[in-house]
């Protein structure tokens, strides 16, 4: 049985979750909480020396990163797929995908805004105003790039779930929690809203978690 | 022909102009200068709405994000291959690569840098120390990775160059240019020496560009 060392609140692991729940495997979940800093504990850094989550048991090997982790899963367990068939829509979809994972949500993560609190003495409010400035950012990029090539299909760049709505949807809740003005984006809200409702993002959203 | 957005001095797009040296593809680069902000201009963005280097034309298609199009010059071209043959040697080749590419280089690069000048009144020199801060947090967790698994292979997870010392080699100029203290990085040292020193890297590194 596949084992994840997940947190309820990560979006990261949130990502894992929808694409574990999408190829309909099942695993063993390990509560890793970053509110209480168990990610950065040595016990937890001897088995991810990442400090992060999600973290994937197979059998002896773990696997770190979420993106990297999906890419697995897709070579393991191909169908359903999580990706395009057409090459370029592939592209597409990874390239949306790492525009979040890569330009948004690390600098808005909770070790990121912790530290612009300890460094430079930032309130939680401003914490927050600082997340919601490359969230938008990098939305509006988003948002521009579908107005441009607005896709024909039911979800982002295929007629069913790909890696794109799956970062789609987690970083989508952030951008809510930090009061991002959502109705600048009208077409993500279109697909973040489709998704969202697919049986495998509800059944593993952060409310559902223990 | 393939045409390349690039600039010199920027980590993701000199892991893209690796990545084409090693496929032996031909492109024509076109200089987009970052330092004067020729990546946020309309004209730019209206091409790349994302505002970033690199960003690959083929033919009528415009891919961003570095590891997206890595992955897509993989399916295109396939030999020689960026990632190791065996599915796990794979998922850390991967792993890795997205360790530095989201949970390191962001938060360092030059859009971070300026925002904590502009908001938070930080000196060029306090940036150099946030930026060393999370190259020194990122690299020990990959270096002690490397520790528990130390691997056999001549480059990174195979015995030819794949997409994870593709992602090391620029990262660790900026380790370099931050002062990082590269010590603590025994095993890094000498698969970043080893990467590069391969023609694929010498012949496309940041002082070779005009």
């Amino acid at each position: 049985m596949l084992k994840l060392y997940s947190f309820s609140q990560s979006s990261a692991s949130y990502r894992v979750r929808i694409a574990l729940a999408l190829k309909g495997l099942e695993y063993d979940v390990l509560g890793v909480n970053l509110i209480e800093n168990a990610h950065q504990s040595e016990e937890y850094k001897k088995l991810n020396p990442q400090g992060r989550v999600p973290y994937l048991i197979d059998g002896e090997n773990g696997l770190a990163q979420s993106l990297a982790i999906i890419e697995y899963l897709e070579e393991k367990y191909p169908n359903p797929s999580l990706f395009p068939k057409d090459i370029f829509a592939r592209q597409k979809s990874r390239a949306f995908a790492h525009a979040i994972a890569a330009d948004i949500f690390p600098l808005q993560n909770l070790s990121t805004r912790r530290k612009i609190g300890e460094d430079f003495g930032q309130s939680v409010e401003d914490q927050a105003k600082w997340s919601a400035f490359w969230i938008a950012r990098g939305f509006l990029g988003l948002e521009r790039e579908l107005q441009n090539n607005p896709p024909q299909t039911e979800y982002l760049f295929a007629d069913y779930p790909t890696i794109a709505d799956i970062c789609l949807v987690p970083q989508w809740n952030n951008a809510v929690r930090y009061g991002v003005d959502l109705t600048q984006f009208p077409i993500l809200a279109s697909f973040d809203k489709k998704a969202r409702n697919h049986i495998a993002f509800t059944t593993t959203a952060p409310e559902t978690q223990k």
